[in-house]
């Protein structure tokens, strides 16, 4: 079962890398990047029966190790068969 | 516009951090997570009269900044308005 988590610096917490990015960007002439924000992303593909089963099981990963809850919101989202990489990508 | 753009190593380049998150899941007890891989993740507001215009701009974006395109591939997916930060994040 492939699963995807987007973990994401909380609202309130100052994103530095996302700023320096942004002011990179309005350097490079992308003056009409207006916000931006750095996260991670997790493809992970787990052992489970149903798709529920998998999603709990991430959530747990991570709430033990893979986010740090204090400072972050996770996401997860269940992703097709074949879409983890996307055959949509730019190579 | 609300755009999100997914950065992934391409598939042959190793991914030692996504290797070395799997083995400290397998050390926690998580023996059910059985591939890992560890990517960015951007979320970006651009001032564009079309989606289709926000997408052409951050895919220039890619290219330019935001992804090495010789190590990494990168999607760039359309948020409908309010789902950049989605509610149904854990908080």
């Amino acid at each position: 079962m492939k699963v995807r988590v987007l973990i994401r610096l909380k609202p309130g917490i100052l994103d530095v890398q996302g700023a320096a990015v942004l002011r990179a960007l309005a350097g490079l002439g992308f003056a009409d990047a207006r916000e931006l924000r750095v996260g991670k992303l997790i493809d992970i593909e787990v052992d489970a029966a149903t798709p529920a089963a998998a999603q709990q099981r991430v959530d747990e990963m991570c709430r033990k190790l893979l986010a740090n809850t204090i400072l972050e919101d996770y996401t997860i989202e269940a992703v097709e068969a074949g879409r983890l990489a996307p055959r949509q990508a730019v190579r």
